[in-house]
C-alpha cells in the first residue's frame, strides 16, 4: 500500500466503501501487520468481506518504473495488479508511484485489442458539470490513431461513470478554426470526423472548464501541463483568498460572516471529489489515486474503480473499438 | 484601431499614459473622424503630443492573417507597424487580430539575426510575484533551438520589465526528473544547460503559479493551452464565487460584509494588470492587447510597450543572442 499515508488512509476508506456497498468485497494488499492494525474494532459483517493479502515489498514514490517492474514482484502494487489479471479482483486501486503503476499494469494486464497505448483519464469540474480529459501524461508522443483511441476510451468511461448516452468529444487545440494547430491534431480531427463518435470539433483550454464537451482529448504532454496548471492556479487562488480573509481584523470578521459561503465554495471546488484517475485501454480496471489523498479522496477513487468494474468499462471500450476500428476483440 | 471597442478605449488609454509620462508622444492610427471624436476636451499640452494618422481599412477580428497581409495595406494595424519600421514610432500596440498582427509584424519588421521565429510572451501572476511565459501560440511546431531562443527573449524581457539581474529559466515539462518528457524538451534542456543563462531545469505546469522561475519556456501549442486553461479555470471559479455569494439572503449579507476583501482579491487577480503580450524576436517592439480590453487594461499594454522601447529590449535581446549563439547582430 503506497501513497503518502499507506494503510492509515487506504484501509478506512475501503471499510467506508464496504459499509455502503453490501455486495462488494475487498482484498487489502500490503504488509499484514500494518494493515491489521487498521482492522481492529471493525464489525464482523464488514470484516467478513475483506481479506488481507500479505506482501513484503514497497515501490518507492520516486522509484524508476522499470526498476519497480523488474525487482518488486512482491510489492503491494504488483500483487494487486496480478490479482486483477488472475480474475481474483475486478479492479485495482493504488495511491502509489504513477509511472510504476502504469508500467506494471501495462506489462501484466496488456492493452486491449485495437489499443496501441493505454492512457490516463480523470474528471475535472466545469461550469456545467464535469469534463473527462485524457491523456494526462502516460504518452508524451502520440499519433493521430492514439488520439482516436483515447476518444473511444473517454467516451465509454463517460457513459459508464456519468450515464451520458452519446458523450461529445472535443479535440484540444490552440483555436477552434479548422485550419488551426499542428499536424497531429489536424490528422486526429480527420479520423474523429470520419468516426461515428459524437465529435464536436476543436476546443481550447478554456473549454475544459466551460464544459463545452463531455470529453476532451489531447496528447499526454499537453494534458499533463493542463492538469498541473489547474493545480497550480487553484493553489494560488486559495492562498490569495486565505491571505485576504486574514489580512486584518475587519477581514477576519468578514471571513467569519462568510463561513457558510466559503465552506460551500470549498466543497464545490474540492479536488478530492475528483480523485481517481483511470488507466484505460488495459485488459482490466486500474485506478490511480493521488498520493496525498485522505480517506474521503481515496474512497472516491475506489468508488470510481467499483463503478467501472460493475459496468464493465473494459468490455464497453472493447465493443466500441471493434465496431469503430474493425478489430477483433 | 481594432479590438472590440476601437478608439473609445484606445484613445482615452493613450491620453492617460501621456498625462503621466511627459516625455512620451503618441501616433493614433485609425479613422480620423472616429479618433477625433475622442480628442475633444483634451488639454492642449497633451494634444500637442499626439497626432492622428488617418487610415481607411480595418482588419477583421476573424480575418485570415494572409488575407489581411495582402489586402489591407492601409489598415491601422499595417500602418502602425510600418511606422515602427520607418523609425517614426518606437513601438506599436494593437488590440486587433493576433494572427494578423503577428503575420504583419513578422513580414514588415523581420526577425532579428539569430532568431528563427518570433514568439509571444506575457506576464502571469504567481504566488511569489509574477512569471513570464512564452511561447503562447505563435509557433505550434518548435525545435530545441527555437526554445533556446525563446529563453533568451524571455530573459531579456524579464530584465527590462521587472529589473531582475539574471532571471531564472524553467523548461515546461511533464515532470522534473531529467529523463522525463519528449525529445524536444530533452534536446532543449541540453542546449539550455550548455548556455550561460540562469537555467533552473524542468518545471511543471503548477510551477508557473508557484513562481518557481522568472521565465517559463514552452512550445506555442503547450503555452496556448496553459494560458487558455488559466482563463477557463479563473472564469469558472469567479462564477462559482458569484453564485455562492448570492445564493440566499445570508450569503448576500456575507458578500456585503466581505466587500473590501472581495475587492482586494479581485484587484490581486485582475487579469487587466497583466494585459499586453509582447511579440518578441522582431526588429521592433510590438505589443498585443486583449481584444476585449477596457481603458485600464489597454493602458497597461501601452505601458509595457513604452518600457520595452525605453530600455531597448530589441537591442538587449540582440546582444544576448550574439553573445550566446555567436551570430553577428
Amino acid at each position: 500500500m503506497g501513497g503518502d499515508h499507506g494503510p492509515s488512509v487506504v484501509v478506512p476508506a475501503t471499510l467506508e466503501l464496504l459499509r455502503s456497498n453490501p455486495g462488494v468485497s475487498a482484498i487489502l494488499v500490503g504488509d499484514q501487520a500494518a494493515v491489521g492494525e487498521q482492522l481492529t474494532r471493525v464489525p464482523a459483517e464488514i470484516k467478513a468481506r475483506c481479506r488481507v493479502h500479505h506482501t513484503t515489498q514497497v515501490v518507492g514514490m520516486d522509484e524508476a518504473p522499470a526498476k519497480a517492474l523488474r525487482g518488486k514482484k512482491d510489492s503491494s502494487m504488483r500483487v494487486a495488479v496480478d490479482l486483477v489479471k488472475a480474475g481474483e479482483a475486478q479492479a485495482c486501486v493504488s495511491a502509489g508511484n504513477t509511472g510504476a503503476l502504469m508500467a506494471t499494469a501495462h506489462y501484466v494486464l496488456k492493452t486491449m485489442p485495437g489499443v496501441d497505448r493505454p492512457a490516463i483519464v480523470t474528471t475535472l469540474p466545469s461550469q456545467t458539470g464535469h469534463t473527462l480529459m485524457l491523456d494526462l501524461g502516460a504518452n508524451v508522443n502520440c499519433s493521430a490513431e492514439n488520439l482516436l483511441q483515447f476518444a473511444v476510451m473517454g467516451v465509454e468511461v463517460a457513459r459508464v461513470l456519468y450515464d451520458i448516452a452519446e458523450p461529445s468529444v472535443g479535440l484540444l487545440n490552440v483555436g477552434t478554426e479548422v485550419l488551426k494547430g499542428n499536424q497531429l491534431v489536424q490528422d486526429a480531427a480527420s479520423l474523429l470526423t470520419a468516426s461515428d463518435l459524437n465529435y464536436h470539433g476543436f476546443v481550447e483550454g478554456n473549454d475544459i472548464y466551460a464544459g463545452t464537451t463531455d470529453v476532451v482529448v489531447c496528447d499526454g504532454f499537453v494534458g499533463n501541463v493542463a492538469l498541473k496548471v489547474t493545480e497550480g492556479l487553484a493553489t494560488m487562488i486559495s492562498q490569495f483568498m486565505r491571505e485576504e480573509f486574514s489580512r486584518d481584523l475587519p477581514s477576519k470578521a468578514a471571513a467569519l460572516a462568510s463561513t457558510h459561503v466559503l465552506k460551500a465554495l470549498r466543497r464545490r471546488l474540492d479536488h478530492r471529489r475528483y480523485n481517481g484517475a483511470s488507466l484505460v485501454g488495459l485488459q482490466g480496471v486500474v485506478v490511480k489515486s493521488h498520493g496525498s489523498s485522505d480517506i474521503y479522496a481515496f474512497r472516491h477513487a475506489i468508488q470510481t474503480a467499483m463503478v467501472e468494474a460493475e459496468h464493465d468499462v473494459v468490455g464497453q471500450i472493447g465493443g466500441r473499438l471493434e465496431q469503430l476500428l474493425g478489430h477483433a476483440a
